[in-house]
């Protein structure tokens, strides 16, 4: 195990209602809100309306910026960070999926910022304050409601990139399983994808002794893989939605990184697919991460055995590593095909045309990932495999 | 799953040699400083050097409190109150294991408090306001590192409480493994029995649909029974000290409880034992907590069945429930005897003289835990049970 720091300053409010206790929370923050959300969703539901009765409960003055995208666009964020200049916002309020709270806070960040806030995502500056912002999370997935992650995409360039910073880590997120009701099933298959996804990038690593990490990695996808299809079966179950919804936090709150060099590749490599062709994160990383599986298993096939023995039941008997871990692989794809996900960029219209470019774009600043570092030539392999 | 806010305020600094950052991490809160430790280990380990050549570097004025017990008592906290009003300390740092932090807690809160401490201990008064305070960690036991709550001992009344506040979670707490090398045998194994206890107490529950917080649970008691005995065998071995170490934070640090009514029975009936004949709480609840499943497992037969399976490796072939938990719980108590921990009261010079009385004093506010509801006469029980 490696030395770490463990430290997340978000407080989750979790249950039935409790978008009842938003003013509350609101209200050490000040009067002046932006209240960002994406697509007519949150109107159809009623929870627009929910928000802006408790708004008004506590006397703020709330500008709204709607129609975040699902892979949220600078330009979106800097019309936010515009509105935070113009009306001297003091606390920013993200009603949404994961593209909206990242996009809250890019806007968090950037309207502090006196430049371009593309320029946290590349290095060029770093967060040196930001915004308060909070969130009411409507979708079980990139768990950025409990971290200081964001992801943003610049349409002009055709490049997703992302930045992290403590200082967005949102100051509560409200999570009731609920308002995951209505979520359609294709996406929640994405989220459930997205979820699993978070805890691979972060299990497979070369780091040995770290037996509490990696239990609490197949924990997730353990609880996931159970309730993701009880979810499906029944978008109304609350304690499948519940469940899936503590794990997508849980799966990117800093629980499983702490000690571990974790790896990330496949998630570098999916945001070059999405940021060409605007495809849901989730199918992209369900097409990508079996096959980055096998490309890489066999650098370090002891956790691959692991994973597939105690994540997916796997009968070691009789069996070599190899053939267990590539067991393990299957059982991977098997249950992201039977919950609907895409197996191939192909079912998504997507064929060879851009190959280069990603592999050239997901490797720009060097060899990727850590359990196995990739070049452009192993990037390359593994979108066409995904073909 | 019920409702509940997770929320953690401590940064945990977990490492080798991690106490050289001390200085940067107490700066920001003031340089009139409280240094709380036990007996004189930190001094022969060079820890005391190490922390006082720290807070040096940062120009601080440090007084002392040294002598905390190991259940650690009102009269000593009552000190370090006065110490803090006469010398207008501004940060408590404590360092040691969970006696010496929660005394800490106490004198924190006590200190801004214009009454008796041991009001919060019996619901007289809430904690208002404290004074920061960090710790540096040497031993894996209670979780006191990472949450809010103290236990102290009022010895003139025989009497063990606890009392709970956000206001006295440490603003940091460092953990080096290191640290923890030179902790006795005794000693690990009390702090074996005791983080695997923390996780009983949450694990045991009539909630039902908690699959992540199980499976959490199942992860710490999985990390500690394996590198418990390696730490036994090996006091010397990094990776057994620092699995142990984390694993002791996330079993008390709010990770288990989330969603979940919880027990704290035994914890319960231990204090009373602790108050009067001021044993190690590690070895009373080695003796205590096997009995008290024992009594209380049919309230709900199919967790100590999971237990049992996962946790034990029980086979469960052709054995009906209650065979499969009493296996479970007999693999328990046969861990607690291998690595060193005793299985009655009477090992401890401990007869059924005063039984009557820590039944009366563990239930005088009523029924105790919610696994099973025990009056007074089912305290009794399990008390003679563990004679």
């Amino acid at each position: 195990m490696n030395a770490f720091e463990l430290y997340n300053s978000t407080k989750v409010v979790f249950g039935e209602d409790r978008v009842s206790r938003l003013g509350e929370l609101v209200q050490p923050f000040g009067k002046r809100i932006l209240l960002v959300y994406g697509g007519g969703s949150i109107k159809n539901s009623g929870l627009y309306d929910q928000v802006k009765a408790q708004l008004a409960g506590i006397d703020t003055v709330v500008h709204e910026l709607p129609g975040i995208e699902p892979n949220p666009r600078l330009s979106t964020v800097n019309k936010g960070i515009q509105i935070c200049r113009d009306e001297d916002i003091q606390f920013i309020l993200a009603v949404g999926g994961g593209s909206v709270i990242d996009a809250a806070k890019a806007i968090a960040a950037g309207a502090l910022y006196d430049g371009d806030v593309w320029d946290f995502t590349i290095g060029k500056a770093v967060v040196k304050q930001a915004l308060p912002l909070g969130t009411i999370l409507t979708l079980a997935a990139t768990g950025s409601e409990m971290n200081g992650n964001s992801v943003i995409s610049n349409w002009e360039t055709k490049q997703k990139r992302a930045f992290g910073s403590r200082l967005v880590y949102p100051k509560f997120s409200i999570l009731d399983p609920k308002l995951t009701y209505t979520v359609p099933v294709n996406q929640t298959v994405n989220g459930i994808v997205d979820i699993m996804s978070h805890v691979f990038e972060q299990y497979f690593s070369l780091t040995t002794d770290t037996p509490l990490q990696e239990r609490f990695g197949e924990s997730i996808l353990l609880t996931v893989i159970e309730n993701g299809e009880k979810a499906i079966a029944n978008g109304s179950d609350y304690n499948a939605r519940a469940n899936l919804l503590l794990a997508g936090t849980y799966a990117l709150n800093g629980t499983l990184p702490i000690g571990v060099v974790t790896d990330w590749a496949t998630h570098g490599i999916e945001h070059e697919v999405s940021a060409i062709y605007d495809i849901a994160h989730g199918a992209g990383l369900a097409i990508i991460f079996p096959n980055w599986m096998k490309y890489v298993y066999k650098e370090r096939v002891d956790r691959f055995v692991q994973f597939a023995v105690r994540v997916w039941g796997v009968d070691a008997n009789g069996k070599t590593d190899d053939e267990i871990a590539l067991e393990g692989i299957e059982a991977t794809r098997a249950y992201f095909t039977r919950i609907g996900a895409p197996a191939t960029l192909g079912e998504l219209g997507i064929n060879d045309e851009n190959i280069q470019r990603m592999a050239e774009e997901a490797t720009q600043f060097g060899p990727i990932g850590s359990y196995k570092k990739l070049a452009k030539e192993d990037v390359v392999n593994i979108l066409k495999a995904s073909l």
